[in-house]
């Protein structure tokens, strides 16, 4: 049978809280505006089926509702030039909040997901959550005065943790990294502000993949994963064109997959997790090793100008100098990212992987040998179409698809 | 948004070949009496939220299709009886094949899936196509003959088959066991006998997941990882309550993934695949190293009761009857697929994991093993509410799924 009987994903929409509450037909209109931005009447009639005029009664009565616009005219086809249709931008705003470890982005945007304002900062998820979200919220507020509007015309909300969340209950549960999180309502915190805003929590990862899924390379593809590289290694997972986010919210969370047993000591207490051997601070910690070996003159020089710190950016630095050190260090660890992922691609089979995070910066060396790695150990046919690459977002994939994770809440669409 | 916008999975209905072509509020019907096998009209309106008389409208529809029938009353509940109502099974056949490595199984049903005949028998994969194919359709022949029934009245053919399968074409891609079969169009083969029906080509795990999903302890599942252990070692994946077949077709094919560097030489070439290391021959193989070095008595006595030969179901006898040896070999092997399992419940965070094939009768030994390793090696958070068993179908578990996923094609519902 062709629908979907699962429960899960519980969206944190209802139909008694969401906004926008759509009939199916409607919905498919909607779908089709949200995937391609704009859209002409034809181009509708071409993807519903539908005759002309029962397109054109749909299209009034979204017009009628305020949830879409007529904005210009698209290039003629032989004919008159069609009038497109877009969401109304101007129903309400977005706002995107992507919390990482050591940073915070807030950004506001339109209802129809273009970004208007982006603030980024340094910051800290070990401090207390009142702090770190105390902090988004200010910046929140004077984004809001700058664009001369208020908290009350704020529709939706999308929040990025660097942690495993109870995506129906938008809290966090056991999240290794910032303990003082654990249970704390992120949605109620923001709803002080925010009163009337629909507010949905994920993990950062989790969005990212909704970034590419939404407005990425990912668009249109039904499997796909998206592995962040930084302080720690997470996966967001699109299977069948949803995000998969299993059983207690804890999918992707491949950081610590045991990859040596004889490996360093993880900061979760296990031996030899794949984070452990290959995040950021693995590479940070290799470069100084080298240091202090003597076997890479390009990180003790850099090593001295930094008067004795070495970050993972430095070894970029270091490889970009042509230090074979350098080189060595990133080759390790993207094999051992690699060979994990081997495994993963035998056994989800996704025809991308799309990799993010601080250690992008490392350039193209990376993602070569995890390139190499995954083709050396995966099955021909689960490779066949396989596409390894850094995600075209860029730093902006959290941030778009906390956005458009927003936007998603706020339509209910009845069957 | 709720609605799904992926077009994966392509079906091998569509409009124009699906004999049951319903709308939405029909389509909400059936998936609830599929998935209760009989229902009452107050059971609908509590699933629908419909009114009363709605719900006797599309009930009525449902009736005058003949997809339905009214089959006795259930129990009262405070007034009249109500009459129950189910699929009508004397509209057609289904038909379930699940053609193993070693054997193939042959099913007819009625169209509400209740199984009327079914036989079993071994056979060899590795003979051409057309002998293993012929022997499946003279087997239904006869059925269809028994049951005063002809291959007209035959709706939908759901066949399993041990290979990774491009789903949409139902035609097997680089199998490694079955290298005739490359390329081969089972559904034309079975479409000369059954020319009316429809018919769906899948994977063996696949179908077995999906025995599980609708006849099994899957029901409801979400999220759940079906692995079968045999000749190889496979996995059927559940995500969001639908298969996850993957980009190729291949996905679940975990019997690849390499865990040890210095291991065995596998048939598809490479070094330490887990199936080389742990599947049924391997475990054969152990058990005639451990009679040779001289180990295990119980093995001996067997060995030589088998005149000179030793099978997987050995070394669960040889359990049974208290040898450490035998044991061990188990022990290991479940360790072995535990620590793999680990690493994908780390990725996927099923809440099942159910696990079947021909090394099921070695006992708990088996399960216990993998457990402990999977319970060692995840994340506390992905094991939390994780249930590891052996699937409640047992060996019935591929035809089942094989039955359901013919009567999965036979509808299309509009949305």
């Amino acid at each position: 049978m062709k629908t979907n009987n699962s429960n899960n994903n519980k969206p944190v929409s209802d139909i008694t809280r969401s906004p926008f509450v759509l009939d199916a037909h409607q919905g498919e209109i909607i779908r089709a505006l949200r995937q391609r931005q704009r859209i002409s009447r034809p181009d509708i009639v071409n993807i519903t089926g539908w005759s002309r005029a029962k397109t054109a009664i749909e299209i009034n009565r979204l017009l009628e509702m305020g949830l879409i616009k007529e904005i210009g005219e698209g290039p003629s086809e032989g004919g008159r030039r069609p009038r497109l249709l877009s969401l109304n931008d101007e129903l309400g705003y977005l706002v995107g909040v992507d919390i990482g470890a050591t940073s915070i982005d807030v950004a506001l945007a339109d209802f129809a997901g273009r970004i208007l304002d982006h603030q980024s900062e340094p910051s800290d998820v070990r401090l207390p959550p009142e702090q770190v979200l105390g902090r988004c919220v200010e910046i929140l507020l004077e984004m809001l005065e700058k664009h001369g509007t208020s908290p009350q015309c704020v529709l939706g909300v999308g929040v990025g943790v660097p942690g495993p969340v109870e995506f129906s209950k938008g809290i966090l549960v056991s999240p290794p990294l910032m303990p003082n999180w654990e249970g704390y309502s992120i949605r109620s915190y923001f709803q002080q502000t925010v009163q009337s805003a629909l507010i949905v929590v994920d993990n950062d990862v989790n969005i990212m993949a909704n970034g590419e899924l939404r407005v990425g390379e990912g668009r249109g593809v039904d499997h796909f994963i998206f592995v962040k590289i930084g302080t720690g290694i997470g996966a967001g997972i699109v299977s069948n064109g949803r995000i998969h986010r299993g059983a207690s919210g804890s999918a992707g969370d491949i950081g610590h997959i045991s990859v040596d047993k004889n490996g360093p000591v993880c900061r979760c207490g296990n031996i030899g997790c794949l984070e452990a051997v290959a995040a950021g601070p693995a590479i940070a910690e290799a470069a100084q090793k080298a240091v202090l070996a003597g076997t890479s003159p390009v990180l003790a020089r850099i090593f001295q100008e930094r008067n004795g710190e070495l970050h993972t950016e430095d070894v970029g630095a270091a490889i970009r100098e042509g230090d074979r050190t350098a080189v060595e260090i990133v080759q390790f660890c993207g094999k051992v990212i690699g060979e994990t992922l081997a495994s993963l691609v035998n056994f989800f089979n996704p025809s991308y992987i799309f990799v993010g995070g601080g250690v992008t910066h490392l350039g193209d060396q990376l993602l070569l040998s995890i390139r190499q790695a995954v083709l050396k150990r995966s099955l021909p046919l689960a490779t066949r179409h396989l596409v390894i690459k850094y995600s075209s977002l860029g730093s902006k994939a959290g941030i778009m698809g906390a956005i458009y994770m927003a936007q998603d809440q706020l339509f209910w669409v009845m069957n």
